[in-house]
């Protein structure tokens, strides 16, 4: 382990932003505590991610169950293909994912299938990292939780938000007004059953992701807008690395429009949680690596002391959702096509034919062709209901003619690009990416983002003596009232005050002194300037939250 | 069904507020979406909850895993308790929970045991609600929903938020620097395998909830503060209704004080919410009714259209949790009570005989008797490690003697108070409460708080012509980068866009006009009132923010 992933762990247990859980009954592998700051961040970064994408985008969020039927799961393919290759140590039983015991011997271990895993295995002599046992020949191993709803219905834990989203589309698309584009947003928990999660908040057998299932028109144009001119870090398939404007990707073909559209927004997004732009970069799947139901995959990799990491991953499903769904449920799950003027168009159409119906049905007969001649396209037999019976027509007692109708659009089934958002991936990329240790002093600073730190201020009494420590404590309850998240300390000297703040990312510290007392100003401390200023208490409450939407400048203040 | 109930859940389907998940499969019962308003309703309702009682409180917030290990529910009682009694229907096969059947024709069946339940059925002679088959004996039915983690580990899906708190106590009382009373929160699912779920969003299989486990010394003091003179409407255990003082219930020794207060902080956030004040109060449980763990519990009751309707639950549940987790768990879940002067106590100690041990160990002796000298008191053999090995000395090798000791404090195993909210059921009575009809204009309006309302505002052109639909559309955008969730809508009639925004609860609208072109004024709208005012565009932004904080009075715009 890196040095500075230890840091950021220790930091992280030791002030309570997460923590590996169930540790007082040894421990459950792959999951995770958020503590007290870890799930304030965690929720300052939802909520920020639902003010970039939901918000301005105008999407609709919807919020599913974790609990899914065994056939929903059976349509998305899931219950099949959502498999890992396991191998087994022959000695000491332990299991671990074949492509991740690959990694150090080779690049790109993910491409291989079930006989290539093992061939590299034997090649590169790989044992058990556990024992340094023989390990067994790969075997697929299923990645969902299984459950059982009721007396005994099977059922899973969604290992994604998405399908909760393809299922409802019938409604969303009727509560959008049977408008495309249209973006649909879901933010929860995911669980997979990975065989041996060992990287921290990197690989959860339950984490926290958001996803934006994006339902278009793949006929319809596109436009970039303002996203157009946002430069993007990639790296294609074939291994070329460049930097390109979003809206040049698309005219040489490298990127879809609404590909292109997605990365620009997250890529903003990125920076707005303090990514460094320097360690991030859009790379394109092999196509032996993309998920069963891609045409198209990009990850956004950040750069990390573990090597690069997927954080986002934007996905091109194509129309595969939708048509897996609709032959499952044998539902309507089409968007409407309309024509600028209606077209005329030749449909083929049945005609009953009363020389077979008459002798057939005698009396009914008339009713029956009624109903034929009304009837959309088919073939074969066909049942009708008349007067409440099921009765059965024989593909004789009708033809096929052709007519012309005048139609305003046509129905077809929508493509879907899917971006998604692992959270615990981000937590963790963000405090990675904001530690610094400010060598002069020897202490530990996290540089979060005004906007995503769990809390926003200290308020410390110079010293914890009346009435400095009741003027102190009267601001917090003001500060609060504002929906200011903020603390109050009076232990130990003010320097180690700050320094206490400072490794939790704290970005000001607000400090009551004796001045405070003879003009009702106090200091603010803004964290990595260590820059101080004095301001009035009654105009405290403003600025401060003027300073964490950014809507002000330290300087200004 | 009542006709309110149908027309919240017509309201709820086609507006997009919430639905059967799973529908296009035929459905899976106890399971519900969230929809496009519905969510951002919950969510407000969730945001609401921390500004109320973590952020103003103090609380510490976490986030532990839905899945959780045997141990855990071993320990905590699940695993063997948390049951509820079934019965079969034998013709039929569908299984009902046995109370539930009782409830039209006895009260408080939830009191019966097994035998009173099975007389109960046959002496009212209860059949079948769905085919009115014979029922058969009623039979225990576990309510956990148990699933694998790994290769073989098995595990459950939380019932409730609470053991993710208990078993970090040690963690989180460190963090709180080692002080009580302490609260800790936590929001997130909980799961119950209900047996037969039919009420809509009041009995879910997976549901959304909020919980506090307040930790408290119960020795120590617990000041009501300004919630003393809350006004809580009581009934009692033994039937008696009353309207009384917090502070007063307290004195009286109908409430325990930390009861009385997370009641009177209750009752003022379901006013926030626009729960109506006179369809609530809080009732005690029966004996019998009380769960495992619970010395006192109170529910906190609201008048829907199915009769009274829990929302909230207060439990007492003592020292019950933090005793079942140090015993499974070896490890000491105790906090310390300081003594305010340091106490001379006399405790019992072990002190080594060296002529039996000197005989017995010979040259490690001495070392043998200064470790038993320095242990705590203890009865029996016991069993030392002496370099590395394992050494048993026999009992009659020391004797105990009473030795004084100056201590600051003692560990104790602290009490648990636990305020949990059902967030889906207090989402339904929300609209309930909200819904009236507007009998002269035959429309349908949800008076939502601004503050909880999914949609704060509607935009509309007064005709859907340039340039009144490029302001309109302006202003959309204006709105939502201040972070103000508002649409725009320029179809039908405006007195039709008024309809459908009541329908949903939308407090204000905004219509652009010919004025507007001319003198960059709106007009606001206020929902209940129906009263307009003109404001500039300029000003709107702000204004709205007041509005909907309740920073600012509509008479006053």
């Amino acid at each position: 382990m890196s040095e500075l992933r230890v840091k950021i762990g220790e930091i992280a247990k030791r002030r309570g932003f997460y923590w590996k859980s169930y540790e007082i009954y040894g421990g459950l592998g792959g999951f995770y505590d958020y503590g007290p700051l870890g799930s304030v961040l965690k929720d300052n970064i939802i909520q920020l991610w639902k003010e970039h994408f939901v918000l301005k985008d105008g999407l609709l969020l919807i919020d599913s169950p974790n609990i899914g039927p065994e056939l929903m799961y059976k349509a998305s393919g899931h219950a099949e293909k959502f498999t890992d290759y396991m191998v087994k140590c022959k000695k000491c039983g332990h299991a671990f994912r074949a492509d991740e015991l690959l990694k150090s011997c080779m690049e790109n271990p993910e491409k291989l299938d079930e006989k290539g895993l093992w061939k590299a295995i034997k090649e590169n002599n790989v044992r058990c990292p556990d024992c340094g046992g023989e390990l067994g020949y790969p075997e697929r191993f299923h990645l969902m939780f299984t459950t059982q709803v009721g007396l005994n219905k099977k059922a899973f834990l969604r290992p994604e938000t998405a399908q909760g989203i393809f299922i409802n589309f019938p409604i969303l698309y009727r509560l959008n007004r049977e408008k495309l584009p249209m973006g649909v947003a879901q933010i929860g928990k995911g669980f997979r059953n990975e065989i041996s999660p060992r990287q921290g908040l990197l690989r959860l057998r339950e984490f926290n992701m958001a996803e934006i299932e994006f339902f278009i028109d793949p006929q319809a144009d596109f436009p970039l807008g303002e996203e157009e001119n946002v430069i993007l870090p990639l790296l294609t398939r074939e291994g070329k690395e460049l930097k390109i404007k979003a809206g040049e990707a698309v005219e040489l073909g490298i990127l879809s429009s609404p590909i292109a559209y997605f990365m620009a927004r997250s890529l903003k997004f990125l920076r707005a949680l303090g990514i460094d732009e320097n360690k991030l970069r859009f790379r394109q799947h092999f196509k032996e690596e993309l998920a069963h139901y891609s045409r198209d995959t990009w990850d956004c990799e950040v750069l990390l002391s573990q090597g690069w990491v997927e954080v986002i991953g934007i996905a091109d499903r194509g129309d595969y959702d939708l048509k897996r769904h609709m032959h499952y449920s044998g539902r309507d799950l089409t968007a409407l096509r309309r024509f600028k003027e209606p077209k005329r168009i030749k449909i083929k159409k049945l005609r009953a034919k009363m020389d077979v119906l008459g002798p057939l049905f005698k009396g009914e007969a008339k009713k029956i062709a009624e109903i034929i001649d009304n009837m959309d396209y088919r073939e074969g037999d066909i049942e009708i209901e008349l007067n409440g019976k099921r009765v059965k027509v024989p593909e004789n007692a009708y033809e096929i003619v052709f007519e012309e109708e005048s139609i305003g659009g046509e129905r077809f089934i929508p493509h879907v690009i899917e971006p998604s958002f692992g959270i615990d991936r981000l937590i963790y990329a963000v405090l990675e990416h904001s530690y610094y240790e400010r060598a002069e002093r020897g202490y530990k600073v996290l540089k979060l983002k005004p906007r995503i730190a769990p809390i926003k201020a200290g308020v410390f009494p110079l010293m914890s003596k009346e009435p400095l420590a009741k003027v102190a404590r009267n601001i917090v309850t003001l500060l609060r009232n504002r929906g200011v998240n903020c603390y109050y300390d009076d232990s130990g000297s003010i320097g180690r005050r700050y320094a206490r703040a400072d490794e939790i990312g704290v970005p000001f510290c607000i400090t009551v002194d004796h001045t405070t007392l003879e003009d009702s100003t106090v200091t603010i401390r803004e964290r990595d300037s260590m820059e101080q200023t004095r301001v009035k208490i009654e105009e405290l409450g403003d600025k401060l939250i003027n300073l964490i939407e950014g809507n002000l400048k330290f300087e200004e203040v």
